[in-house]
């Protein structure tokens, strides 16, 4: 059960004109599941994104980051199942057929698709079945499939992640729709697990280049479910265009700001729900910290908090053993910190100053706050003005039930 | 129950010549527990140690750094149930004050006292019991006190970690006897939560400084339960001359060699025997990752691997997703990593080269390996000569339940 979040209804979602969703159960891993979804976007479209900085970076990631740096995008083809990752030069090539199926089926070049797989790692990609399966996408293709596609993208995911929103650009209405899946292996570095946004707005390639990693820092970046970056994080921004409106190219303009803050809105309202639906969640904390120096050594803080199993344990149990927030504060590697200017507070109380308790607190106001299902967690650095947000969830028997079991 | 780890008996245990050790129940935090421990040292003793790198370093741990470089130390106070940090300045007046009342008693000055705490976080200190117990503790001191010492130093430990060796030094016997306590906020950073190993051979103040580094460095600060740094880690190495044996003062001597496999060999013991006894450890594993460019770089892949929680559950439940590995070596942030060069074997099978499955491969295989209660994961980086170990232990439900439930 995710934390206060349930799927928005289908009729909350607005389609983006110039997008079309299609999915299909291609048997990818397993019979009957919806597990490939086809996005085909009208020309004119221009997409940009941000993936993942493991390593071992998937195939489909590989062959994204070089499709975007050639032609125009036109379609997203998305499977569940295999993450086609850890599977070297024949994970490579089943990528490429991938892309080439559905160019063929469309009338489009292969470097004009891009490929997404989530699911198990260092298993081979089914390719046949995924191509199979591609014509049942493309008569499935409507506006209206962003409901469908988002719960044709879950693996462990126990509810579809959608949000909607839309605001006004140059006095035309203009739609922004996401979707999300993602609920362990979940500390994304430059991007989630997958995450998709369209807009029928029009924007300029290098502002929506700009706009997606401005929205991705203040989202899909903020957040930890298990410290584990996955192989396959990909964020993706579309904007179709066919919302008229003049093309938006000036970053200081109101438009740029209106659209920014749609997208930003529906891209957090998407990474916030992958922590809602973490793995064994039955908290959300918001840890925000402030007073930093920079803000990477106020995110490093807010993760060290976020990613310490002895916090996330506390904040299962409710128990105010606010010492570990402390430990976890002085394990963030900042050269010179000095933990006299360090303040604590556990939402509204003041739990921690000069180095140890605040003299006013008592323990059953944190129990008081701990006993909450969302929580927020604020820390004063003082050392600077900078500051930064993580948001995760708490660590609990299921996480390890859902992650001993999660193959078989 | 440890993982393949029983506490040797007491006559298993080397008396050290001028060390003598005694116990008490001095009812810190709960009451009939032995909970407090003096460690005296003849005079012309040396003490060396490290410390914690966590910036909330407990009280204790500030004045050991500051005794050892003072004075000469005679004795050491150790309690457990409260860590005595995040106590700001009351925490530190009251390590002063366990000091100056283990000095009083003694006959010694405050700085010849190294004070020791561990237990929960950011709770005061209560001295006036601590204080309270010291006499019965000077009472009990004997030279076979060490068995004692180690279960009166353990915390969430289920088993008290002790071991021996002698060596020839110069033509003399000497005796390497140490005990140690640690199983959950374990991941040291220049030393364990806490480790004590005394010898009676004699060897000069420097030798003996680095002495402690290099056996920490191939000891405790290769291990990991958990990911978090304590605020109390303490690694004390103590010489007390007793032997007889003219004293070690060249690296490159054979005496240094014989003394310093005896110590590494007695620290290494202790190190691994807390991650066996790892809350709620099912399972010891050894990560070994060779062809490093750097040993740091070798030892920053292991602890990516040994502290990925989506590696551990899948050791807890046999397993063999062994993707989650190149995942956990993708995010260690090696800069320019070839994955096509990286190999990874499970004991003695290959499971993954050219970034991806090896040829020969067989689940089957892998699933008998992870059936064993002690696996061997070895990683090739593929770039230079460097190596580097680290120990870890599955996550179970217990780790959870443990850590939900600590205080209560």
């Amino acid at each position: 059960m995710p934390v206060n979040y349930s799927t928005p209804s289908p009729d909350q979602l607005l389609p983006v004109a110039g997008i079309r969703l299609g999915v299909t159960c291609a048997g990818i891993r397993k019979a009957n599941r919806r597990d490939l979804t086809l996005i085909e976007l009208a020309p004119g479209s221009r997409v940009a994104g941000v993936f993942t900085q493991n390593n071992f970076c998937a195939a489909p990631v590989t062959l994204c980051r070089e499709h975007l740096a050639s032609g125009p995008i036109r379609a997203l083809v998305i499977n569940t199942g295999i993450a086609n990752a850890g599977t070297g030069e024949p994970g490579l090539a089943a990528a490429h057929a991938s892309c080439a199926a559905v160019a063929a089926l469309l009338g489009i070049s292969e470097n004009q698709v891009l490929p997404f797989s989530t699911g198990v790692i260092m298993e081979p990609l089914p390719v046949e079945r995924l191509v199979a399966g591609l014509p049942a996408c493309r008569e499935a293709l409507t506006v209206d499939g962003w409901f469908a596609a988002a719960h044709a993208i879950m693996t462990t995911d126990t509810v579809a992640k959608v949000a909607s929103r839309s605001t006004r650009v140059a006095a035309k209405t203009v739609s922004v729709t996401g979707i999300s899946k993602g609920a362990g292996m979940i500390k994304p570095n430059m991007a989630t697990m997958l995450g998709f946004v369209a807009t029928d707005a029009a924007i300029s390639q290098p502002l929506l280049q700009r706009l997606v990693r401005e929205v991705a820092d203040e989202s899909f970046n903020c957040l930890t479910v298990d410290g584990d970056t996955s192989t396959n994080d990909s964020f993706v921004l579309i904007a179709s265009g066919a919302a008229g409106n003049p093309e938006i190219s000036d970053p200081a303009s109101a438009d740029y700001a209106a659209l920014s803050l749609a997208v930003a809105a529906v891209a957090r309202e998407l990474a916030q729900a992958i922590v809602r639906d973490g793995e064994g969640a039955t908290k959300f904390i918001e840890i925000a910290v402030g007073g930093g120096a920079s803000r990477e050594e106020a995110k490093a803080v807010g993760y060290s908090i976020a990613q310490s199993p002895l916090v996330k344990t506390a904040f299962f149990a409710s128990d105010p053993n606010l010492g570990r927030i402390l430990v976890a504060i002085g394990n963030a590697g900042i050269a010179g910190l000095d933990v006299t200017r360090v303040k604590l507070w556990l939402g509204d109380i003041l739990v921690a100053e000069n180095g140890g308790s605040a003299p006013a607190y008592r323990e059953e106001d944190a129990s008081r706050v701990m006993a909450a299902s969302e929580i927020a967690v604020r820390v004063d650095l003082g050392r600077g003005a900078a500051e930064a947000k993580v948001w995760t969830c708490d660590l609990s028997y299921d996480y390890v039930k859902i992650n001993a079991d999660y193959r078989s």
